[in-house]
């Protein structure tokens, strides 16, 4: 089974393995797990943040983060398919009390402008602006990215609000990656972030969020109020350096395979893919054209071999990863075009 | 002062101010009030529902309807500019927990296939869709009606998700007027209403929500919670029974004078205003054209004598209502004419 | 009917429903009522605060109150009998997301030292101890009255401890009239109150909330998501104003009446008065020594023309307001000698 | 150092260790990982419950069990000084907005005749009561245990009330350790239950909350809300699987070695323990009568080399666990005896 569904399918590699096996470890809700702590300080460093906070997932980090920095009846502007508003089981209404507001963007990236017009004025009726959520890479829209002005020309809106900026980074270091530049580099341009040990850089569970002492302070309090204090937790986190020290770099093979998948699919006949949006792991191909309904297609993939994930009512999602290889994403294109085919 | 910016500036009128004066009166707490269950009962028949609920305003309203309707968790769809998400201070969010869904609608009314589109699937990343809430008539889109049809289908579609459909019918009798229906007619269309008594209906305060005889159950416990459980509430509901038998006829003179207002409008140099949203006793004007700011036109208009609301970015909202005559409209007209021509 | 269930049941004057049906009104949720402004004026000067807001009950004075001044995960100690605790649809919790720790007081009356043994210690396990609320006078103890040293001690134990001081003084004017003191000088002890403009003072609908401009500001906008903005309120507010201006005095009148009633009821066989606790307006009856189950007694109170309230599974509340005289109080304390003697 | 502070500081085993890596793990949201599947099905069997489902940590295993099972503006009774109540952050009321009743229990054993006058009428004041949450064993009271029959009549009592029955069994294998019964007899008296891999089993991190499967459906939405839903589970499924096989008989050991400290420290001048609550692994040791402050008993301690945690203001509290052995125990009185004695 070549299997496209999702880079959180990632197993940990030999190296975090052992790493797992031999971790030092504490009580980390005593503050005294060394390897967290080596960790969060090495997370924090990565994107120059005064501090960071493992939890156990994107999911978590990001209600954490939102939490502390919002107050119920206020509002969080994000993308109009963001992860936060499509796959987070509302918890930010659940747990924050707060509403999100839906703003579309330009292939996932919000416009500053945009932005600018959902900010609430001063008026009882309406919550308070307090936040906006970027994502990047966005995942919904295909793993595109923010680019750097952008993130920039956002923060300069949502302070002028009085709201802060933070960013749903699940997939931060391809963002990094396909643009060249440093983690550090993108996260100077937003309050808080989360990222994903998980997903592309194959830690078995984790992920960090970064901001300023204070605001680590609060989150670590939501962290526990929501479960997520570990005791040794140093088992997770020692997976969780060697994603960081030894995972980033080789991002880019992924990138170059979902390319090269980009690219195959695209010449199919009855296969549309807006290339455009291809910037990182993830090709979202339209498969109408092939007459073929999308659950039907996904079912025909699996029997040949590939697994892929339905993406709406016409299209297949296909994420490249450190366990796909490039000999695997061209034995996927192949079974891809036989399907389509209707061979 | 001619006031158009809204119908919630309405005064009662003297026979209310009568019928208060000499209300009989209990503890409603205790279901005593004899007026207030006399009020419960003619909207319950009006809206052809099992039992009605009388609230303190329509936020309150949707409010305790859509929690006697949603755990947290669950998603409500909505029209992407509706009164709960736009004007409500995130209650759903804070008080419901619940997640509003935004669909944008076609001139405020939303599209059954839109709506089917938004239902989600069943998986854990995503909340349930639990309501469907429908504004008619719809506020920022100009006062416009959900048309019966509409209002059946989306309920097909609702009930075949496993959802209920809520309305907020701040105005329904507006809507019932302008399509020279009932209100019992709209109302059969949907499982729970909500409707103003004070607005274009002249009570001083007041709105109802109908239903179930469990769902109002469930709904009184919630306006409990709120705060909205009143004790000799039949004051108010004395002007609420006059509201809903001699005030629901004379809302067409309303919508005459909104027509009118909205063609000398969109006669004017510089502004324009889509008359096919002109449809009950609302008229929104485009003045971008006049090369006046928003605010300084509101300003402006204010200095002749007549108040309207700036609606966004380059229109004026101007609502009519009992306390404006036809005369007031032209005057009003007038003054508009002269502020657009800079005069 | 004699109806001692409550001093919720009290009726409006005719000075009330007349300023009712002539009382100048306007949107409020504008600002733009004066007789509201004008009560909200009166009664942040009875108060001695900076600012008031007229809200639709002691339920929802006190919600907002709290919702104002904690945020989610925190924690209000609370008398354990107290009202928000017992009788408010926990809607602390669900609305403000914050916990109430129960601390028993002495005849309702908390102990400073027991809140300073409640305060949580600086620890991520642990909500932060954001408020204290004192209901003074306690309802489930019997109306008493909290003294005045002991609400500052409270509020500097509160203070040192970086909460704030909130209280539900639904009857605060008993406790005054009980103390000979003024409202002013007992809500100087607390940064933030609530009282009735119903119960007591007659008044049909309506509370008010007191505190700092800013916390007002705050309150002002929770009220408008829980749905209590109203519009035309002046209605209501022109009772209110009388119910301050003319009311509040002749609370001595209920009181001295519930003595009268209570020490007859002390020394009826069979019936047991904590005579220290009939301070202000309410009788709490001990009738276990009667034989007669509680709900059997006030059965039979109320064919004979009596009605009171069962309250827990051996007492029964009495509660004496203007709309029972003296006379009427007489009448029922030989009902009530009858009942307790079986005849 | 001799850690007696709590049994959550305990190290993964050697075994342990081995499992963890090399453990089989697959993408546990998407159902895939089956070492978490089978430790899943090992503890729904051992438990005696239809499905089961792995939680970060304790705190959360209570709080989606809890949302799972209660509405917002419901009640949860809990003994006063239960963890939920205590240690987790106002959890309950912030994410699920239900109240916690505080009910006194007699040393932490909540009493059914309590639970039941706990119990709330049908009354719109008060909050319907949702759910009885029982701590098994009770951590604030010393480690006791409720005995079977007791936890039979809780669950009489609440369901006939309507009420379902949870149980925090963070310490659950204590309790059956020490009343020589298996978990499933205890977790027969209850609908759901949570109880902890790590603490007294060793387990790096998890817990386990099982139950009816549609409960468990429920409670799997609620985990992926709060971010709970793990990628490679299985690494910590591996340990779990362990802890449960391995770990639960010798818990008779530390039952032992906290006897043995307690009948030491109870015969020591100026302290005094309860021994009949020294059921399990908790001794609580009042220090008072040797005059010294709590806190620098515990820092005096620690420069001696026993970690302790402060508990309350006049007790200390020790919690033996695999990694403290008997002789650490006899040497930590000795060390326990000299603080007391002032040398």
């Amino acid at each position: 089974m070549i299997d496209l569904r999702s880079d959180t399918v990632t197993k940990p590699t030999d190296a975090m393995r052992q790493a797992m096996a031999s971790a030092e470890v504490g009580d980390d809700v005593y503050g005294e797990d060394p390897t967290i702590r080596r960790l969060e300080q090495l997370a924090a460093e990565m994107t120059g943040k005064e501090a960071a906070l493992f939890v156990t997932s994107g999911t978590q980090g990001n209600l954490v983060a939102i939490a502390a920095q919002v107050k119920p009846g206020e509002e969080v502007i994000a993308e109009a398919e963001s992860h936060i508003f499509y796959y987070e089981a509302a918890g930010v209404a659940t747990v924050a009390g707060a509403q999100i507001r839906q703003v579309v963007g330009t292939r996932g990236v919000l416009q500053p402008q945009a932005v600018g017009r959902a900010v609430r004025p001063n008026d009882i009726h309406q919550p308070r602006t307090a936040l906006v959520s970027i994502e990047n890479t966005h995942n919904r829209a295909g793993g595109t990215v923010t680019p750097e002005n952008v993130l920039r020309e956002i923060q300069t809106v949502a302070h002028a609000a009085g709201a802060k900026v933070h960013m749903d980074g699940a997939r931060l270091f391809n963002a990094a990656v396909a643009t060249n530049t440093s983690a550090k580099d993108i996260a100077d341009a937003v309050d808080t972030v989360q990222f994903c040990l998980s997903k592309g850089l194959g830690a078995p569970v984790g992920s960090i969020v970064a901001g300023s002492q204070s605001f680590i302070d609060d989150a670590r309090q939501w962290r526990k109020r929501l479960g997520g204090g570990l005791r040794q937790a140093g088992i997770l986190a020692a997976a969780g350096i060697l994603a960081l020290t030894q995972m980033v770099d080789r991002l880019a093979e992924d990138h170059a395979n979902a390319q090269t998948l980009a690219l195959l699919l695209a010449n199919m006949t009855g296969i549309s893919v807006d290339l455009a949006t291809v910037q990182t792991n993830i090709v979202i191909a339209d498969v109408a054209g092939t007459g073929r309904p999308v659950d039907e297609f996904v079912l025909r993939l699996r029997e040949e071999g590939v697994l892929a994930s339905a993406f709406g009512a016409a299209a297949v999602r296909f994420v490249t990863h450190k366990d796909v290889s490039k000999d695997d994403v061209l034995r996927a294109a192949d079974i891809v075009a036989r399907v389509a085919a209707g061979r």
